[in-house]
């Protein structure tokens, strides 16, 4: 049975960086789509902050870069979804929805994370066009202009106090009328003079103007279930993450859902490595998933290059020593 | 006194990308340059491995679009060179050749690390064209082709194995008879069929071919004094880097002249961050490079914001009692 060198599982960006890398390394690297090619990127409208494009680009245009550069190299891409991994033998298990059965030395995870949805009419159809689940990403599209921002836990707040900065107005819509934010972050929003609290209150709808892109939202109260319609250009909705990591639980380290990586993106299991947002709760841009995606590329690498003196066991056991 | 919000110090990738995420966060950050715009990127003849770009670009066109990006949201960038910064006293205070006294609610450092040089004729002309520092950039430009690596240390033989994926032989010149290298590397290089050693062997010079790329080089035995010739098409030379540092020494945390950072960028002062390969001496990419400046951008954002509710003496007490 054929055994490879290196499995990735994911194609955002950490994902691509990792088979960019490692294809130039020569270790003819697999890397596992998934169902959504480019993860959070390809669903994102214009990307400014990336470095290397002074004039941006849109999000599906970087997702094809990526994936046409870590092809050149020699990156083997199946449009597979992997249902499930082994990782307490090695070479590790790596089985799909296809009905593929791979074995191999090492696998990077970059499965991604994905932002809670409201679920409700006009959040995905105006995505990228006024809704954004990343203030840092996209608040400098919205100066002079009037956002809401859906949440109430510390995330909501900071993304709130950041988005003041450019907007003009910055309305926070909760569906409690206590705050789950530290006390800290609660009395810098409560006393800034652009942000403003509507209690009790959920979005029933998302509504898009006559350009296309958001123009107003729909609010319920809960108590009372009366709607109301309130101006906005931009809907910011900070309501957590959905890591995508249920294939590793039991496997892998974990922390709420995360894979514990350390400063190097290597898991608890020697020759497994983690990158991008699956195991990054914090800074979850493209520039840092890069980053991670070539490290956790560089360290396979070394791995498998132990790995040519050493039987895997040895190398365990040595971690487990350190 | 004018006091700045955030000052970066070098003008590599890290730096612009840290003033590309601070002006987007409308911090108007002041980037500072040093003498080489650019740092080692804009040395590099072409960059295969930065993601976004599958054809590869220039690393002077890198340079431009990087300090076009941030300087379209803001950052303001003064070509001069800081001589000193003192970082005892809150705010810092950066002074420059060009005589101008700065000072600054954060900074950000970013000045990076320059490969120690053989200083023989042809090194500086052919770097790009043949000469490199990187393996891991360039190795892939040498696919059968007969490349010399200069070196005895662990980098050099763990650069020359790397180099043995593509090179059709490694020839590892070295000035002395034994090597420093660890015994496993050791071990490994010397076992590897591609790879040959010339011992107590230095380079006297890097000759160039009629298409102006390396086509040879000239030894010197350090004993016999006896020149003579080899063909080579790359030379690899892994005799160190020299961290900028000299300004943060005695100032910052730093081991072997890098400064010491935690995984998000932060320096042991609170409001000194620091990315790209002043801190890292290990993975010195472009793409780990932003993905630092990004993380030491946003930690700047979330000093600054937490500076606005507390005295700068409560977050250092903060920080030393953590």
């Amino acid at each position: 049975m054929t055994v490879e060198n290196v499995i990735i599982i994911g194609s955002g960006p950490a994902g691509f960086t990792a088979g960019l890398y490692t294809s130039r390394a020569q270790l003819k690297p697999l890397l596992l789509t998934g169902n959504e090619i480019g993860g959070q990127v390809a669903l994102t409208y214009e990307i400014e902050n990336y470095p290397g494009f002074p004039d941006g680009l849109p999000g599906p245009e970087l997702v094809e870069k990526l994936q046409t550069q870590a092809e050149r190299f020699g990156t083997r891409i199946e449009y597979d979804y992997v249902t499930e991994v082994d990782l307490q033998q090695h070479p590790f298990v790596v089985r799909t929805q296809n009905g593929q059965e791979y074995r191999t030395k090492s696998v990077i995870v970059s499965t991604g994370a994905t932002p809670r949805k409201l679920q409700i009419p006009g959040e995905l159809e105006l995505t990228g066009r006024g809704v954004s689940y990343c203030a840092t990403c996209d608040g400098f599209f919205f100066r002079n202009k009037e956002v809401v921002v859906v949440g109430g836990g510390d995330s909501a707040l900071e993304e709130g106090l950041f988005l003041t900065r450019f907007a003009s107005k910055v309305t926070i819509v909760h569906r409690r009328d206590e705050l789950r934010a530290s006390k800290i972050m609660r009395k810098r929003a409560l006393e800034n003079e652009k942000i403003e609290f509507i209690w009790d209150t959920v979005l029933a709808s998302i509504n898009a103007g006559e350009n296309g892109a958001v123009a107003s939202v729909t609010l319920k109260n809960v108590k009372t279930e009366e709607l109301r319609d309130l101006p906005a250009e931009g809907v910011f909705i900070f309501i957590g993450h959905k890591p995508n990591g249920e294939l590793f639980s039991g496997q892998l380290a974990m922390q709420d859902g995360y894979i514990v990586t350390n400063r190097t993106m290597h898991t608890n299991i020697p020759g497994v490595f983690a990158a991008g947002e699956i195991q990054d709760n914090h800074f979850r841009q493209v520039a840092t998933s890069v980053g991670q995606g070539t490290m956790a590329a560089m360290e396979t690498e070394r791995f498998l290059a132990e790995l040519e003196d050493k039987r895997y066991e040895e190398i365990k056991a040595e971690m487990a020593g350190a």
